[in-house]
């Protein structure tokens, strides 16, 4: 298997979209009218045996009637039409198919019966397959699709590749990640029930894909666990894998058996497997799209000692509760600094850390505070990772007023700082959006923070740092 | 202790603000103008010793000067002078003194020491205290608080009260509440250092306050542990608690102790008393929230079994896996239901549970393939609480669609039920809004829905259903 061969499903030069339709309601027609949308730069082809011309593409009656080799097949039509499609296929040449359409191994044996043609057709025809069952790829540098789920123009373009072994699950993780966070998508890859192009295959593009710094992967069953492995081991020393496995419980298992009909695997096995191989296990999907953000723009840490600043002390003891009970540890400042810092507080007040940034704030000023404190955090030798958690009251002044203040210390960090914003909806919001412009995440809670920043040190160790 | 004095506290018929200020950056002054812009309709004095007029309040250079007998006073004033506002509070006759300022038992000996006089006056003039280093109290319903926090005019009342053992994040808590939770505020507690009120007291005052129908606690030390768990063990016959314990680890019990002087209490003791006296234990603030959201406004379900229904194959496994490890059962479907269900389903398709909305959707239509599912989770004696995760695409269309075919099952429901919205952000937020409107709880993600039906559970096995 070459990498060219799964480059083309991303990276197409030619699209043929089978089952493209006038019918807005109909699959094909919203995966056409992507295409268009994103502005595909390449040849794209409708297939359609009763129209000439669809949304202004040139139709042809059949994938074989196409009179160039094409390189991405994209199958929008009834389960029972797929081995025709892949036959007309075999004729033009076509080598990449991503089969959108449902109807095969979890439609009991009829499904079974119509997967076995297809696959033996593919065999023949040195055709790989996509899906069934599936939104498929979404490359937004190239401005490429499959997905049937409606796009907008502005995909934002980033460097976390997403795969998921599911269908529309991995369309909609998409609108969720474009439409909260602030961190862009390099690739996604639905592979829905994963006849043929697995995960494996998809890492082994990623690892020389340069837009990709980060991969998250949703699994439930592993067809070759030992070639995933081996792969990953690889993989993690260049960029980051975090896995969410579904399928972990009895119950899980059961529903992953008719939604995908992968068979179960021991969970707690796998979960070894996994972390031994060096991958981020998370346990649910905000833990891996948190991890994903901080590995995608932090550096890594030397060690796993927290520096906490905070205008707030109920915020610092959360905090220290949360980086305790993620595997961290709360750091703590050299007697040095603590003697620095006590010149800068009032005379009530004893510097200690995490640092407490109100009674800082009393003589240097609110802003100023938070600067003095993530700065000591940054300088303290004892220290390897930042958490900043602001306690917002709201108004622009204050947005600016904080950003001035931290935003040249962290443009010149050496460590990593994560930021807690808690506060009004609307400038949390607002800030999160200029942080993490800055390559600086920002979490919405504690809890959130700290097994991010976990994650963060179990890759630097994984990475020898 | 009457709960009459407690409930001065949160409905005052006068106030007066000690501290009262012009200069618009002194919490004094905030503390003022949040009074006025909620409209508080009782007679307000402010206290100042140079002016006799401050934001058009009337202005007296001491408590004692003030001529009627002060329900409420707010004061914000450097620490070494509040034992003389005591002093004065004293002959004034006013006994319920809310203490906005820090420096005392968090400040080393000397403000140990100023603590010690503050409570002798206090004790000799019969003066409770709520605080000292909070923002102390907010009543929305009585356009009352004393918090140093700018607040806008319509903060959401609610019956969720928030007790709080900190200062400044009670009151960054409600900025968060308000703009992000759709469930609004009852009461609002701030205690800060906790030198006199305590969470005991105010759960009295909760216990008979009709406003307040669920109460969230984040606490960090616990003085009286006997009388806060008899106090807790007969309100949650008639109300939930959910508490947050801050200083949990050694690091946070640390922090804790620079915080608001609190001794670390044995965590794991102390969660196991609180969970044997009825009370929920959260393990961070997000989980706090979630509780407090299905508690204040479900149902409580009579068993563990929990019915599943999503258009997303990738959703109904992550639901099972979270189920199952929340704690919970996922249920299942009589025959006869399948049956009723395969009806509805093409041929391809087998109806099981957890319910899949996509095969249903190709015969009945999308939006109506909800209702559907929703109906069978609801009629179906072996499930006891019902989680739809919706994958949304996006539009108002579907806005609309899905409400239409949901509301009417939703208005009559027997049973919890949750939503899980996944897609756009704006959709999420906008569904979000129309499905808490109806009193039903929404969730970003499986995982926090499926914990806080697990909550729901765990109090109603408290209350015996």
């Amino acid at each position: 298997m070459s990498i060219e061969e799964i480059s083309r499903f991303f990276e197409p030069e030619s699209v043929a979209v089978v089952g493209a339709s006038r019918k807005p309601d109909k699959f094909g027609s919203v995966i056409l009218q992507n295409l268009l949308t994103l502005g595909y730069p390449g040849r794209l082809y409708a297939v359609n045996r009763n129209a000439a011309e669809i949304q202004g593409v040139r139709s042809f009656p059949s994938v074989a009637a196409i009179k160039e080799r094409v390189d991405a097949v994209i199958v929008s039509v009834p389960a029972n039409q797929v081995p025709q499609v892949l036959k007309d296929c075999q004729q033009n040449g076509a080598r990449n198919v991503t089969i959108i359409s449902a109807g095969f191994s979890e439609a009991g044996e009829p499904g079974q019966k119509l997967l076995a043609e297809v696959l033996s057709i593919a065999r023949s025809g040195h055709i790989r397959i996509v899906g069934p069952n599936t939104t498929g790829i979404l490359n937004p540098s190239a401005r490429f699709t499959t997905t049937f789920m409606p796009l907008v123009k502005d995909v934002r373009n980033g460097s976390v590749a997403f795969i998921a072994q599911t269908g529309m699950f991995a369309g909609v993780m998409v609108y969720h990640i474009i439409t909260t966070q602030h961190f862009g998508i390099s690739k996604v890859a639905g592979l829905g029930n994963k006849v043929d192009v697995d995960e494996t295959d998809i890492l082994e593009y990623l690892l020389q894909d340069k837009a990709t710094r980060a991969v998250m992967v949703y699994m439930e069953g592993l067809r070759d666990p030992r070639r995933f492995l081996s792969a990953a081991r690889t993989f993690v020393q260049d960029k980051p894998i975090v896995v969410l496995k579904g399928g972990r419980t009895p119950a899980g298992a059961k529903a992953a058996l008719s939604h995908t009909g992968s068979l179960a695997v021991n969970s707690s096995l796998v979960t070894g497997l996994f972390k031994q191989a060096g991958v981020i296990v998370a346990t649910e999907l905000e833990e891996m799209i948190d991890c994903a953000k901080i590995l995608n723009c932090e550096s890594l840490p030397q060690g796993n000692r927290v520096g906490i600043a905070s205008m707030s002390g109920g915020a610092m003891v959360m905090a220290s509760d949360a980086v305790t009970e993620a595997g961290l540890v709360v750091g703590s400042l050299s007697q040095a600094r603590l003697a620095a810092l006590q010149k800068l507080v009032p005379e009530w007040a004893i510097a200690s850390h995490p640092i407490d940034l109100e009674p800082l704030s009393e003589i240097v000023g609110r802003y100023e505070s938070h600067r003095v404190g993530l700065e000591a955090l940054l300088d303290e030798p004892g220290i390897d990772m930042g958490l900043v958690v602001t306690m917002l009251v709201g108004g622009q002044a204050e947005e600016e007023g904080l950003v001035n203040a931290l935003a040249p210390a962290l443009s010149t960090r050496r460590k990593p700082v994560v930021i807690v914003l808690l506060g009004p909806k609307a400038q949390c919001e607002t800030l999160a959006a200029r942080f993490e412009g800055m390559g600086v995440p920002t979490y919405a809670m504690v809890s959130n923070a700290a097994r991010s920043l976990a994650a963060l040190r179990q890759y630097a160790t994984i990475r020898r740092i």
